[in-house]
C-alpha cells in the first residue's frame, strides 16, 4: 500500500475511482444520467466545436505542466466559440488514460482547465475516462448565439476594415523562452515572465463579444416600417472573423480565401509586444507576429466606422491593420519603401525580406 | 509511389488530406468555421453525452470490423441520447489515427458512423483528426428534449411499471458467436445472423419517444382553472429510465439507487430471443439478458397505465417486467416456486442458482 498521495495511480483507483475525484471539478446537478442537461436561451443557434489533444503529439511534460496543458486546451476550445460569437455553455471531457498516470497529474490537469473555464463560467458538463496507451483529451465545446450576429469567415466585404483584438507574437516569443532558457538575456524579469504567461495561459476573448453587440446595436440603423418602429428589423452589419490560433497571416488567407476578397495589410500596424523592440530584429517580431500563432486573438472584418469604435472600447493591443480589397491577394505592405510588399500565402509562410 | 489504393495510408495524405475526403460524410454547409452552426428548437434543453473508444480496449480488426466499429459507436451514444428523452441534433467526432493506418479503414469506420447516423437523419457536425500513436474515437452527441419530458434515472416512483423496450440478451450471445464460431451448431442460420447483427448492430431506441410522448400526452389529465383549459399545466406523468448498454440488471440497479427505491422484477416476464429455448439453458439465457449488456433498450419507470399502452403499441420484444417497490432491494422473482428469491446488487453480478 502507498501512503505517498502524489504516487497514487490511475490504476490504483479505476476509472470509477478517478471520476469520483473529479466531480468535484463539475457542477453536482450534471452527474448520474445518460447525458447532461442544458438549458440554452430561446431563439439562440447551438455553436459546437471539439478538439483532440495527445501527449507527445499537442503537448508533453517536457515543456508544459498539467495545469497549463489542461489551461491551453479549454482556452483553446472558447477561442473558437468567440471566434463564431457564441457564448459558452459549458464542455464535455473525453480522457483517454494508461494505468501509471499518477491520480494527481490528472487532477492537475483538471484543475488548470476549470481555472480556465471559471473565469468565464464555463461549466465541465460530461466526460467518459478509458483505458489507453496514451494520454489523450478529447475537449468538444458548446456555444449559444444570436443567429443575426454569428461571425463567419466567408462573410469579409470588400471595404471592411482588418480588426485585430490584441498584440501577436507574444505566444510564440514565450514559447521559445521556455524552449531556449538562455535566449533573452537582454529582456526584463517581468517582461520575460510576461511573454511566457501569454502562451502558457492564453485567453480567449470572449469579452469582446458584448462589446462588440453594443456598437454593432448602436451603429445599425433602426429600420421604419410606415413610421412604425421595428426593432428587429434593421439594416444588419456583418462581421466575419475567425481567431488566430494557427497564427495571424492564415487567420487573414482563410478568411480571404472562404469570402473570396483580398486584403492589404500594413506590417507596421500590427501590434507587437514592448519588449519585442529591445530583443528581435524587425524582421523576426514580425515573422512571430504573422506565423507565430496561438495568440487566440480574434481577427475581424467590419465597416471601418464600427471597427474604429470597437478598437477605441478595447484599448492597448487591439488595432485596424488593414482592409479588405476586391480580387485574391492577400498584400503585406511595409512603411518603408525600400521593401518591397509581398503577396502572403497558406502554403509557403514566411519569406524573409533579404532577398 | 503506391497505386493500390486499398493500401494507401493516412501519412501518405496527412491529416489534411484525409479531412477532405471524409467532408463526404458531414453536411457540406457545416465546413468551413471555427465551430459549427446548428438550429435547435425553441425552449428545448439541450442534452449532451460523450464517449471516447480505444483501439484493443473497446474495439479491435480482430472481432470488429470498422465498419461496426463505427456504427456501435454512433448507435451507443445515440442511445443515451434516447435514454434521456432526446432526440439528436448531431454528433462531433474526434479520431487519433496511427500514421500507418489505411485511408481505407478510416472510410470504412465512417461509413458505418453515418449508416446508422442517417437512419435517424443525425449529421456529423463537426471533428478533429489528430496524429496519435493508437486508433482513438471520440463521440460527442447532442440532442435537443422538452424539459418537462425528459427521461431521468433519479425520479422513478414506487408502483410504477418497469418497462423494457425490447429483448434482451441477443447482443452478448451475438459476441459469444462471434468469439466462438464453434459454439451454437443447432441454431439456425438466421438465427445465428439476427444475434450477430443484435451485436455488430445495435439500434438505438429513438423510435420509442414519440410514441411515449403521444400516450403521455392523450392520458396526462388537462388541469382546468375557474374553467378555462390550460393546455400546458397537466398533472404531469414522469418516466425515469436509462438505457441497457452496461446489462438490463445494472440498469434497474441504477435508477433504484438513484431514485432511491427498490424494484421486483419477475424473471418470467424478460423476453429473450426465440433461438435462446433450443439452444441455452434457462439459467445461460437469464444470465445473458440480465448481465450481457450491450443491448441498447431503454428501461422505463412510468405508471402501468401508459406503460400497458406503450407496451402494446411497440409490439414484439417490448414488455412489463416488474414494479418499483419501497425500500432499496431489487429482487429477481422467479415464477417456479422451487428456485429461491435473489437479491440483485451491482457489485455481486449474476449469482448462478446452484447453490
Amino acid at each position: 500500500m502507498n501512503n505517498n498521495l502524489s504516487s497514487l495511480r490511475v490504476r490504483d483507483i479505476g476509472e470509477q475511482g478517478l471520476l469520483e475525484r473529479l466531480q468535484r471539478f463539475c457542477p453536482p446537478d450534471i452527474i448520474g444520467d445518460d447525458a447532461a442537461v442544458l438549458e440554452t436561451l430561446p431563439n439562440q443557434s447551438l455553436i459546437v466545436t471539439t478538439d483532440m489533444l495527445v501527449d507527445g503529439v499537442h503537448f508533453s511534460d517536457l515543456t508544459t505542466s498539467p495545469e497549463d496543458a489542461g489551461w491551453r486546451a479549454a482556452a483553446a476550445n472558447l477561442s473558437d466559440l468567440a471566434a463564431m460569437g457564441a457564448t459558452p455553455v459549458g464542455i464535455t471531457v473525453g480522457l483517454g488514460l494508461p494505468g501509471d498516470v499518477t491520480v494527481s497529474w490528472v487532477e492537475r490537469l483538471y484543475q488548470g482547465m476549470t481555472e480556465c473555464l471559471s473565469k468565464y463560467h464555463v461549466p465541465i458538463v460530461g466526460g467518459d475516462i478509458v483505458r489507453s496507451p496514451i494520454i489523450t483529451l478529447a475537449i468538444t465545446a458548446f456555444g449559444q448565439a444570436n443567429p443575426n450576429f454569428i461571425i463567419r469567415r466567408a462573410i469579409a466585404q470588400v471595404g471592411d476594415a482588418i480588426l485585430i483584438t490584441g498584440i501577436h507574437g507574444a505566444s510564440r516569443a514565450g514559447l521559445e523562452l521556455l524552449l531556449n532558457p538562455s535566449i533573452g538575456q537582454n529582456l526584463k524579469t517581468e517582461a520575460k515572465a510576461a511573454l511566457i504567461t501569454a502562451h502558457q495561459r492564453p485567453n480567449p476573448r470572449l469579452d469582446v463579444l458584448p462589446i462588440l453587440w453594443e456598437i454593432l446595436e448602436s451603429q445599425s440603423k433602426i429600420v421604419r416600417l410606415s413610421e412604425v418602429e421595428v426593432p428587429n428589423l434593421k439594416s444588419k452589419i456583418t462581421v466575419a472573423g475567425m481567431d488566430s490560433s494557427d497564427g495571424l497571416a492564415d487567420a487573414v488567407l482563410q478568411i480571404c480565401r472562404a469570402s473570396q476578397v483580398g486584403a492589404v495589410i500594413e506590417s507596421s500596424k500590427i501590434p507587437l509586444p514592448s519588449a519585442f523592440e529591445e530583443w528581435l530584429t524587425p524582421e523576426k517580431s514580425l515573422e512571430y507576429a504573422l506565423y507565430g500563432g496561438e495568440d487566440f486573438e480574434l481577427v475581424l472584418c467590419l465597416p471601418p466606422e464600427p471597427a474604429l469604435a470597437l478598437v477605441q472600447k478595447l484599448g492597448t493591443g487591439a488595432a485596424i491593420i488593414g482592409t479588405i480589397t476586391p480580387g485574391s491577394n492577400v498584400i503585406l505592405h511595409q512603411e518603408k519603401a525600400e521593401i518591397p510588399d509581398q503577396v502572403l500565402n497558406l502554403s509557403q509562410g514566411f519569406q524573409h525580406f533579404a532577398q
